[in-house]
């Protein structure tokens, strides 16, 4: 017996785990198409420095970090943002604005394993650079609705918030940068109160509670209260009208925002704007977020560079698609099987398991010399459509016999018709 | 200015680059699916222990070996076959035989960084588990000359060659299995003189000497020749037999071999049969090759299964690809922009854009506010074929003008028949 297992944390996909994870990718590869964006693709290993440039404390404790044998700090990379900066200040320096890339593989952290939650697993990254304009924002999150849809995902919720609300309050109640986070570390986590007990002034904590405690009839008319709310707070009303714009923007292109929040963190220090997270009834973690990060291409050294993006958990998609049952959407191909009777046929037989091959049909060929029977009972139990049975009689004839394994016919069939056959369902 | 860089030896793909492996990537996995290969996907860190249980020396000298934030000794994968080998032996062990395994992924390899050669590189890996017999040989064989034909590549030639053949006369004439090892190891680097001065019998010397000059008129020509050469010699006999019959199935079934090198070695200690390499006239490096290892999964801890397999380099096919001009086989796909004359149709334009992209148009949208005139000019410059320009008179008519970049021709259109205008080249 093999005692190899996977290292802990990680886990080895197969079957329809595998198959669904290398769906959603495509589908993912398939929407970035369609919204212009373009793929990039960047090490797993990246420079200590690049990752630990971004990062908050939280994510550098988690980061699997070592040095390679050329001595080089190096790192596993936690998320795709800091390679994707590092391209934006780099290499495409000089393209011409906006940059839209898309990326997708698999990221590293150190995390406690559990259900949902590997230190091996996989996103869909999108980043719009270039534009600080409300219709680049609804660009990404229609981008994030359209992608749920494409997978087949149904139920699926968009919650809208934008940190310029709560930080332009506490900017001007003279809360500075380091505090501010903090409040709003614990606003993610939703412990608001120890979070206003972060707040000093009492006018301050009155209007944070009033943000944590509204609700609105519908997502325009919590906008509506918000803001009422924030009056007089003159960058938190510039950040309401323009979390405004943009689900006006989002809901007029067909996309339902089913909640707007006005106490909405998300961890990362480095969101300025519009944030989002999707969701589905089946899963208590998101899908994926996003939002919109101003500041962020300056830390690694590029010019002030407006930019929105969003992260997608491609495994976490894959257990909802799982949960929700979720069918792919893939055209139906037929199984076949080709099963030479004798050794003198086997040359005849994989020649035809080649020309089935070559006009778009699976074909799987017989390749443990079994007898007729065996091989058609292990065909059947692995539910394979079709079976070609490669025999000298029909040979001489130019034809093979065609068995349908699930209706239970068959017939003998000339060689060269097998393809359109099998494809119309006939023997 | 950014001086981040990525860590040496790795890099960034852009543009066509990240196209390409990411097309190469889609046809291994088309390619595996018509042959009813199945997806894995194994993590990329590994216990170093897996790793090395397979490896030779010189592969474990440039592993990317680190102790993981629990002190596990781990590594980032140089190959797929232990991991595949970990699978067959643990998760898969119960699974009815033969086994068709597809894998695609980044390995890494600390090497001296040159043209075509990364420490993190692609891979399309195939295995085949069960079977020893020839038609499982030729299916992999197969498998390799359709998946570079599906790329699109020409000219390309397969090499093949069988280690039982040195084997077998070695063995008999009682040369140890580590000095086997040195001697087609030199044969690997066609340091033939080097590889006899190993050889201590001059009978063995003369007969390996035969075989390294041996010169057929073609490739059964070569084959006959072997085997008078090796007469004698009981399991060299057996091993040409055996190479003749999988070099008849795949001639048979339309796979053109360019090459039989009877003195042709793999550097990997553990094939045990058939091997065989791909090449196109200009890469002097080997696109993927493999071959038969029946004692592999024993090494692992299973139960002796006979297995062949291949390993294809996803970047050099996509080096010979572009050394090839290899066009894409994609759907040609029209690209359009979507740019609102005013603010005012901003949200009208990109329900449009929305509902392009519902129909399966790749669409960006005028993100950057511009006037229409700059609009169009960056349009015209990244080689977009339509825009689509939403003003407030064609508007009220249920309207838009679309703009022909290319034949540069106008008209105003029914949104609705907007899709099927695009699709029909037309306006």
């Amino acid at each position: 017996m093999s005692t190899f297992q996977p290292v802990r944390g990680m886990r080895d996909l197969i079957a329809e785990d595998a198959e669904t994870l290398s769906y959603v990718i495509g589908k993912a590869r398939e929407t970035a198409q369609l919204f212009g964006f373009k793929e990039v693709i960047t090490p797993v290993v990246e420079p200590f420095e690049l990752l630990s440039a971004k990062s908050g404390e939280e994510i550098r404790q988690r980061m699997f970090i070592f040095d390679d044998l050329g001595g080089r700090k190096v790192s596993l990379r936690p998320e795709f943002t800091a390679s994707i900066a590092r391209l934006t200040t780099t290499t495409l320096k000089n393209e011409p604005k906006p940059l839209r890339l898309f990326s997708a593989g698999s990221v590293y952290r150190y995390d406690e394993p559990q259900k949902g939650r590997y230190r091996e697993f996989w996103q869909a990254n999108f980043e719009l650079m270039g534009s600080g304009r409300p219709e680049a924002d609804a660009e990404v999150i229609l981008l994030a609705n359209n992608l749920l849809k494409n997978t087949g995902l149904k139920n699926f919720a968009l919650k809208l918030g934008h940190v310029g609300v709560l930080k332009g309050i506490m900017t001007q109640e003279g809360i500075d940068d380091k505090a501010q986070n903090a409040i709003l570390q614990k606003m993610d986590k939703k412990e608001y109160e120890t979070a206003l007990a972060l707040v000093d002034s009492e006018n301050c904590r009155k209007i944070l509670r009033g943000l944590i405690e509204l609700k609105g009839a519908n997502v325009f008319d919590t906008v509506d209260k918000m803001k009422t709310q924030v009056q007089g707070y003159e960058k938190a009303v510039a950040a309401v009208e323009n979390l405004e714009a943009i689900l006006r923007l989002v809901t007029e292109s067909g996309c339902e925002i089913e909640v707007v929040d006005p106490a909405f963190a998300r961890g990362l220090e480095y969101y300025t704007g519009v944030i989002f997270e999707l969701y589905v009834p089946q899963l208590e973690i998101a899908l994926g977020g996003g939002g919109r990060y101003d500041k962020l291409i300056e830390v690694f050294g590029g010019e002030s560079t407006p930019a929105v993006g969003m992260a997608t958990g491609i495994d976490r998609i894959a257990l909802a698609m799982q949960a929700q049952k979720t069918r792919l959407q893939k055209p139906t191909q037929k199984r076949v099987t080709v099963i030479p009777i004798k050794e003198e046929q086997k040359a005849e037989a994989l020649k035809i398991a080649q020309m089935l091959r070559e006009a778009g049909l699976p074909a799987e060929f017989e390749v443990m010399g079994r007898k007729m029977g065996k091989a058609l009972e292990d065909a059947d139990k692995r539910k394979v459509d079709y079976a070609v049975i490669v025999g000298e009689r029909e040979l001489k004839e130019g034809k093979v016999v065609l068995k349908d394994l699930v209706g239970r016919t068959q017939a003998e069939v000339n060689i060269e018709t097998l393809p359109s056959k099998i494809r119309e369902n006939g023997c």
